[in-house]
């Protein structure tokens, strides 16, 4: 398995590293490059992502990414020119995150019952896509356009995967999450494409809900919810309501999948480079372990992706939920567990 | 005063006639006409909103609206031929919504804190604008866009309105959610707005977030939020995150405002027609009685709002919660207290 690492900024690093020791725990023999991109290398250099580094990216198996982003850095440089620029080149279009509420994991919910979903959020296209413009800037007149683009081929193919994942699932339950009674045109297209591809499987059950009574809904009844799918932008926020209600984003994993396998799909966790924490071997390298389960389970290996999933469900039910986190130390135990 | 009344579908009618209760108990003398808009008549005529009943609402000095909808509707109808076609029109472009926890209401979190929260959406932009299309329907090379408009005009004027209502509330807090690092062009135009606008405001404190991160402070920390300004599709989903955390949508109210008073103003609870329990009398009436607080405070009454709202404040913290609810008896329990 040759493994591109882009362990980026902040706390990427030091979570990326306990990554990095679970995965040789039970899949070693791996063969990892080191990629220095993000905000330092962005701060040195004025480089994002050269087309060099794009092309080497390309020839490996998966990507482990940590965190991009450092408040020294105008908002949208790092995200458009590096993150986003990711995604959309190497065919992101599936951008898949679990939430699931662990034994021992605090939710902020009262009474949160029992919670395992799976969002499925599309990576490629609706309003991430960039298209949009300003005129007459910083006068009175001024206008600014952001345009989301939706197309059959991009919409059908996450929708495909959701429902394959879907019925792979014990509840075979699929929920389409839009705004499809204000956005009627990506509306229209998604929901009649969720239509069109529930003819083929039959035994999984579908809902609709819009993006804000979901929102509500994820937080009032989430234990509902079994498969999502959803928009690009719909999906970034609700995802991260589901990662609140499960116990924050220290624990949320994703996957941002070339579902294809044309190009090398990439995990991460939705943390960001937590600047004010980094440094200090503090930060809880959890999110980025359940990535490398994502990413052992997107590459064929379901047995040791399931070892890493283990190892995390058992640490997260003994660990003392008060106590101090130390990033090495949860990785130690970690890899412990899921090699041992 | 001249209130147009729109009780529309579902529970719409029940809950209206108990906010007309408790305003005519604070309010005597009003004068109410009611106009028939919504699911039932567009079944019947094919009509949503005539331009004479237009003209008409626009005579009033404002409007109380119950719930538009049914589920023998095509999504988008309604909503578009209605309710925001009311809000374009009168140029609501301020979408009001607090959110507070009262005592005696049971939050969904496990320790909410003290949650006392004012969004400002914007009413009259963003995706909200219907300004989209589709391309190749129904065939595989299908692409449907929806265009985000934002100008200097719209964005500063709701912007500014936020700015005076953190400056009249004890912590002079704004906080403003975009999305600016995706959404790079009108999240800049957003942010400049705020920037400037903030100038002629030293005396409050201005904070930004990503509507994603938002969506996920709303949960775990709702209590730093005063103040919010954004945009309406955002606006639109993090109100109903806010909604959830303080009780539901049963509480949640609503203004829709033209701040420069040129048109009336229009006031409705969040929540829906819900066909499921309409006609039971046993709909909570509390969201729109606190709409009708909006109202009172909009028209300049604001020692009747008050009335208004302490009656609900009362009412709630004397509440049976597991109690079924009844409609009437809320209203006139209501009424009693706020006219009392
Ligand atoms: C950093 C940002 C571009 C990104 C997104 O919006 O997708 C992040 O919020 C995420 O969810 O991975
Ligand atoms: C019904 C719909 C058009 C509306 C909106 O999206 O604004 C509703 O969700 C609301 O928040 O008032």
């Amino acid at each position: 398995m040759r493994l591109a690492v882009i362990a980026g900024d902040g706390i990427g690093p030091e979570v990326v590293s306990e990554g990095l020791k679970v995965l040789g725990a039970v899949a070693p023999g791996l063969e990892t490059t080191p990629y220095d991109l993000g905000a330092a290398r962005w701060q040195r250099t004025g480089e994002l992502l050269p087309d060099s580094v794009l092309d080497e990216l390309r020839g490996h198996d998966a990507i482990l990414l940590g965190a991009i982003g450092d408040p020294s850095v105008p908002p949208g440089i790092l995200e458009r020119g590096l993150l986003l620029r990711l995604r959309f080149e190497l065919d992101h279009h599936v951008n898949l995150r679990p939430a699931k509420l662990y034994d021992g994991v605090r939710s902020p919910l009262a009474e949160p019952g029992e919670i395992d979903m799976l969002c499925v959020r599309e990576g490629t296209e609706g309003p991430y896509v960039g298209n949009g413009g300003v005129l007459r800037r910083d006068t009175p007149h001024e206008v600014a356009t952001e345009v989301s683009l939706n197309t059959a081929f991009g919409v059908e193919r996450v929708v495909r995967y959701a429902f394959e994942r879907a019925t792979a699932r014990p509840r075979r339950h699929l929920t389409l999450i839009h705004k499809t009674n204000v956005l009627t045109h990506a509306g229209s297209l998604w929901s009649r494409t969720v239509e069109e591809v529930a003819a083929e499987f039959p035994e999984v059950t579908v809902a609709y809900q819009h993006v804000d009574a979901a929102s509500m809904f994820f937080i009032t009844d989430p234990g509902r919810y079994d498969v999502i799918v959803t928009d690009n932008l719909f999906g970034d926020i609700v995802t991260d309501v589901a990662a609140a209600v499960t116990g924050g984003i220290g624990l949320a994993a994703s996957g941002n999948l070339d579902a294809s396998g044309t190009n090398p799909s990439m995990f991460e966790p939705v943390h960001g480079s937590a600047p004010d924490i980094a440094g200090q071997g503090i930060a809880d390298p959890t999110a980025t372990v359940l990535s490398v389960g994502l990413l052992l389970d997107h590459l064929g290996h379901a047995d040791l992706a399931r070892k890493v999933n283990a190892a995390v469900a058992f640490d997260l039910s003994t660990r003392d939920p008060r106590a101090q986190v130390r990033t090495a130390e949860v990785g130690d135990r970690l890899a412990a567990l899921a090699g041992g």
